[in-house]
């Protein structure tokens, strides 16, 4: 149990120090034994965690890594004084995060995909998945809010472009002014869709088990 | 004279081939020796021209594209049947490009800001410009339709930023879906902003030395 726990938290300590390393130096500007010195685990351990190298890691990161941006955005959305807004705190938590750490990429898995896409199609088909995970969670909050699947599906997509377009923008200009007005324009392109349907249900999100709201 | 031309013609295909190499492989995946080949000139010659090595290659390549995509800008805007329409056929247009060169990056200025943000102080620098200059040209052509200049400037940023974020993900995709998706929006966004302001000049372009509209 103990030798379990060690083993799954040298590999979360590799992820996580791989994770930042991307980053900062993209994927090709990151090498195996930086991510040894970084994570304080042998190139031989990294190979044990992962067969594959580099570009497995890269794809275990890349998982690890939408799994984390879905949840933070359902948990946002849940959170939301109104459904447009919730991607307006989206972006302003970005914001936040941006500052925080310098405008180091917030997102290893846009850098990587436009890197690689067309040299590695294990990555592209890894952050194409994780990119509709993410279209997925939008295009839920939108239905439920009322907005029709088909044009919610669509604005979902846009969304995460503008997500990703304005993490690239934010950290070349070192400032955080397009994540705000991306969260503002996002969320009047929300508002819009949800008025623009006016007899489907309610524009307040359906009460859920355990909401306080 | 021939000389001058000779060399002008060296130092543009260095650009050019470099350019492509950047949009398939990335800034850390492409080294001197494949740019020499791809271009037919010598290392030597790429340092004649460019003594800084690939930054100051990378810088070149980032200025000569950011001229020629704010051009396309001023050239799609101009035609446009209706001022907001621009941005839906300027997306348009980047979905044709993406099919025709098999989704390799559309523009090596994203992922280059991307990769080294946080490395090479001058290829961030060289990338905010470009954003810049293409923000200044998208707030113009709506100013021009009569948004005000706060409005227009906000919005020609997430214009941008939507460009960027929509050439990752079809890219990653493979798909033109969200460069048409992200048309449309963007298209709607900047009527809402030219209709919420009714009192300024009317929404057709003012009209132009030249135009035959």
């Amino acid at each position: 149990m103990l030798y379990d726990e060690a083993m799954a938290s040298t590999r979360d300590r590799i992820i996580v120090a791989t994770n930042e390393m991307f980053r900062r130096h993209g994927y090709n500007g990151t090498s195996l034994s930086q991510i040894s010195a970084a994570s304080g685990a042998t190139i031989g351990s990294i190979y044990h965690f992962f067969p594959g190298g580099k570009e497995a890691l890269a794809v275990s990161v890349i998982e690890t890594t939408a799994g984390v941006y879905r949840e933070l955005f359902d948990s946002i959305a849940a959170e939301a004084d109104d459904p447009p807004l919730a991607f307006a705190d989206f972006f302003a938590g970005a914001a936040a995060v941006l500052e925080e750490s310098d405008y180091i990429d917030p997102c290893p898995i846009g850098g990587i995909a436009r890197e690689v896409a067309s040299t590695s199609e294990p990555l592209r088909n890894a952050a194409a998945q994780a990119f509709l995970s993410w279209i997925a969670a939008a295009r839920k909050h939108l239905v439920d809010a009322g907005v029709p699947p088909p044009a919610a599906g669509e604005l979902a997509t846009v969304f995460v472009a503008m997500v990703e377009g304005a993490f690239v923008l934010s950290r070349t200009q070192r400032s955080d002014e397009v994540l705000i007005a991306a969260g503002k324009q996002m969320a009047e392109l929300a508002r819009q869709a949800v008025v623009s349907h006016p007899n489907l249900p309610p524009v307040s999100r359906p009460s859920r088990a355990g909401s306080t709201r």
